[in-house]
């Protein structure tokens, strides 16, 4: 274990004991929009007193720095401190507008280091693979349903959304602190390990009602609109369908999963 | 049966035989982005031509006019005049962008009365009550499931989201011609009239695997954050949970209404 130097918290106070935001900090925390920029900072934002506050509490990220109105801070002093944040700016609201990412800023915005996982490990356990899942909302919804069912990780197709996409983030919620989501080439990821078995949602197959609980497996969701590709389909072993008893043309690729994790996880 | 008169079907080739937009008629389709305005005039808008071509189809939706570009139109004049569209507009692209509600407009704009249904009926079968769902997308997906478990009745709390505000109407896909879904005092609704037993989805209650199959009741579905709200829990008959087996607070909510009708509803 290499020692770890307690980082210095700064409190800028600068007019009325408020920080003013620096130009080149506004600019660095809008390229965290970017993928790009995020994959070389290995840094995300997270909004809002709710979300903020559990990524606090999360053993596996590290706050950077914490961006909040005077409000907020009163009430989370001690859990800020506790966490070792590298920097804290108390802000005003058109301060905090000016680098927010939601439609109505909240309170609070937090830069965090990306989650750290230990290596991947499929074997006697249920995992998730997205097969181009490109809305955001849809992926931090996912996110949350692997988080519900604890399943506690994802490989992703390199076409899906990324987690650290600042809507997914927020969609997703703490459960990106507990659910490990990898981008793969998923055609090579398959082919190239003996894995568990995989089951893909399609829109034939078995019903899932007689399809039995299962205790290992990769479940493979396909794309919103265009379902499982076809390269990836001579490796789904089991073909899983929810049944349809009216007439819409699909289920939402979130909505099927919940559903198909519903019935095939032991509970 | 009243005789219905054939309307007539112009097609307005101004120049270089498109048409051109009024002033007018943009501010008349725009407005329909407010509910006022929809309630009063009864109609709303729906774009692509994946679900304008399912509305086209749909016996119980009067279209009134399409506005589309030339190559929407070579492929599907055909169904224009089987519907007897009122109206049929070819625009550019640049003014379809103007009326549009998508961020990227889809070839096909159409303005549509909206559906017509027979009374609701709530006796052996299933319907859904919301109580509050205020994302457009949450509804729109919640119809769509509906749909999809052959569910043919919602009654939303006055809270909940408009069906046809733009966003809905395109989440909910073709969903909304088959699924009826209306606006009412909810409180008031369950102690009007003896009912079908209400099943509340709840954080704490009967773990869902262990229910039976039903034939007869009302889903009572909470709104995203707030849940069920106190004065609805006293009509709650049977308390509903899906278990969690990890450690996510909640389940979106047209995930959860999915994951509990897939398995109460006899397939």
């Amino acid at each position: 274990m290499v020692k770890q130097c307690k980082p210095i918290l700064w409190y800028l106070f600068v007019t009325n004991g408020l920080s003013m935001l620096l130009k080149s900090q506004v600019k660095y925390i809008q390229s965290l929009g970017h993928k790009k920029f995020r994959d070389t900072e290995q840094v995300f934002v997270a909004e809002g007193p709710k979300l903020t506050g559990e990524l606090l509490q999360a053993k596996n990220i590290r706050p950077l720095q914490v961006y909040a109105l005077q409000e907020w801070v009163d009430k989370n002093l001690a859990a800020v401190e506790r966490k070792d944040v590298f920097e804290l700016h108390i802000v005003r609201e058109q301060e905090l507008s000016r680098i927010s990412f939601l439609t109505k800023p909240n309170q609070v915005l937090g830069l965090f280091k990306k989650p750290s996982f230990p290596p991947i490990q499929l074997e006697h356990r249920i995992s998730l693979a997205l097969d181009g899942i490109q809305d955001p909302g849809n992926l931090g919804t996912l996110v949350r349903i692997a988080d519900w069912f604890a399943i506690e990780q994802i490989i992703c197709s390199e076409e899906t959304a990324d987690l650290f996409n600042p809507k997914v983030v927020q969609s997703s919620m703490g459960s990106l602190a507990r659910v490990q989501v990898l981008h793969k080439d998923l055609k090579r990821f398959f082919s190239e390990h003996a894995k568990p078995p995989v089951y893909g949602m399609l829109l034939q197959g078995t019903a899932l009602q007689s399809m039995g609980k299962i205790e290992e497996g990769i479940i493979l969701v396909g794309n919103e609109s265009k379902g499982i590709s076809e390269e990836l389909l001579p490796f789904v072993k089991h073909r899983v369908t929810i049944p349809r008893l009216g007439h819409a043309e699909s289920l939402n690729a979130a909505v099927a999963t919940g559903i198909v994790l519903s019935h095939i996880i032991s509970t």
